[in-house]
């Protein structure tokens, strides 16, 4: 029993964290935060019960290129509920689905978007939904790397989730993304439950269906936890400023500045996708081609520079990318 | 250090729970539950990250009449923001407030409250809005009790939920109240962090004050996280079905429902306010005197009998009421 104690001790300090990340500033200065964060003697020192650490989902722990998994997962649904829909032959944005014009959808608008995710996502019970994303994840596969989608998650952020937790950290995903999409592999693929999932979300009502209750999804929107909708979303679930944010595109600009607008020594983190060979290269920031998906500004990287966010460049930061 | 150890396994199985509970039916189906619980072998075992625990707050942690504690609250702010609303001396429901009408204010509508909520809770950032409550909760004091309102909490409900915690159940407070008004004292006085808060809120919006972000609260209702919204309001927060739900009033028989719908075995408790001298008696059912403040009708009490929920007589059940 002792044994095991102290191999709990041992661990919640983990001699060798984060071991594939390449030593440079930004595993650094990770690990000082979080050294002093747990030293009490610190003037850093945070209590572990404000030991709130908060990631955004796609592109900071999983790929989002071509296009952002629950994007493909909704044009999957728009196929297969387009025979009860005769009308989406001529209605756009569905016509466009429907006739695969692959470089029309990469131009779809947050609306168009999110017209898409009521038709796709609504109509049926929460329990019902999950069964469907579940079973398609566990055959949808990735246009270049033909792997699950569920496979495709940074070894990198794995690590530093897991080294935050064994430091009395709370990880939270705190995702443009749909709440009930992420929560179905969350706990899964990440270790992070469903009530530390702060997503986007439509409204759900409490309804009977032969004398059972059941929660039915609605084709409308209740809350978008993007941009200035994260630090709201944050404030809502968790009620608390975070002392660590992490993301990586202009949606994540607000939950960055809220975060550093804390009390005392915060960390603010962007993951730039700066790796065609390994991964996926898009700014436009750093010239790089610019992209709808995850769009990394001028304007973000400058206000990082100036405000002292870390930036991780997956290139020379990162070791390895997938776990496989 | 293996002493501390072990009194912590000791103090996980509680030899003595519950001790200001009298012996009875209610004390022993909870801690039948909750042994069951936690057996491995035990066909009714609940996982840990299954043990979650849902109270309703006002009438099953603190008292909740003559009137609702944030509705005391509101109508002060009433009062003291009334010079800055010349208007209000002539438009209802303020007028009714400002004349002091206790029988018209005992008898303000939902709809009514909420339009009290929204111009008193309202135009202010979360930062000032939490300062504002703090202050006046450690001066307002009951009319009947004369104690601070948080003074007035539950002594055998601290002790349930301390002894859920000790069995590793997450307990959740899932309130009609506001939820950032809740979240300034849960920790303080239940030992219930702000995340495990859900609650009714108002619009709340990112905004700058001097480049500084701030949390702006919206004179407009968000969410009400009372009847059919408290099953929606926990699958919001938490994404699971509660292993157990406690409430005292019409407002959660939809949480008790949904709850038992789970599957397996669930424990759902209605706390009854039987008891006038220590506390206070009202219904209607049992031909207690009718209310609009946690009102307890007979369509619940029918409702519950049939479905085998334990009824908590306060007369009966419990030895002490508060903590004093």
């Amino acid at each position: 029993m002792s044994n095991n104690f102290n191999l709990g001790i041992a661990s919640a300090q983990s001699s060798n964290p984060l071991p594939s990340w390449n030593n440079g500033t930004a595993k650094q200065k990770i690990i000082e935060f979080v050294e002093e964060a747990i030293d009490q003697s610190s003037p850093n020192y945070v209590k572990p019960s404000d030991r709130i650490a908060t990631f955004d989902q796609d592109g900071t722990l999983w790929v989002e290129h071509p296009f952002y998994t629950q994007g493909i997962f909704a044009l999957d649904r728009v196929k297969i509920l387009a025979p009860e829909h005769p009308e989406w032959q001529n209605q756009e944005p569905f016509k466009t689905i429907l006739e695969n014009n692959q470089e029309a959808i990469s131009q779809f608008t947050e609306k168009e978007l999110v017209e898409i995710i009521a038709a796709t996502h609504a109509g049926i019970t929460t329990k019902a939904f999950i069964k469907i994303v579940k079973d398609w994840l566990t055959t949808a596969k990735h246009p270049r790397f033909d792997k699950l989608y569920t496979e495709l998650i940074y070894q990198p952020m794995l690590e530093l989730m897991q080294y935050l937790r064994e430091n009395d950290f709370k990880t939270y995903i705190v995702t443009g993304g749909g709440q009930e999409f992420v929560r179905t592999y969350s706990e899964d693929i990440y270790g992070i439950p469903p009530e530390q999932v702060i997503g986007s979300s439509i409204v759900t009502e409490y309804e009977y269906q032969d004398g059972e209750p059941v929660l039915m999804r609605k084709p409308q929107v209740f809350f978008i936890n993007d941009h200035a909708g994260k630090p709201t979303g944050i404030n809502l679930f968790i009620g608390k400023q975070p002392s660590i944010a992490v993301g990586n595109s202009d949606g994540d600009r607000e939950m960055l500045e809220y975060t550093q607008a804390g009390n005392g020594k915060r960390l603010m983190i962007l993951v730039h996708h700066d790796d065609p060979i390994r991964e996926y290269a898009y700014g436009p920031s750093d010239n790089l081609p610019d992209t709808k998906v995850g769009r990394f500004s001028n304007e973000l990287m400058d206000s990082a520079k100036q405000r002292d966010w870390i930036i991780i460049s997956m290139k020379q930061d990162w070791k390895q990318i997938f776990p496989f």
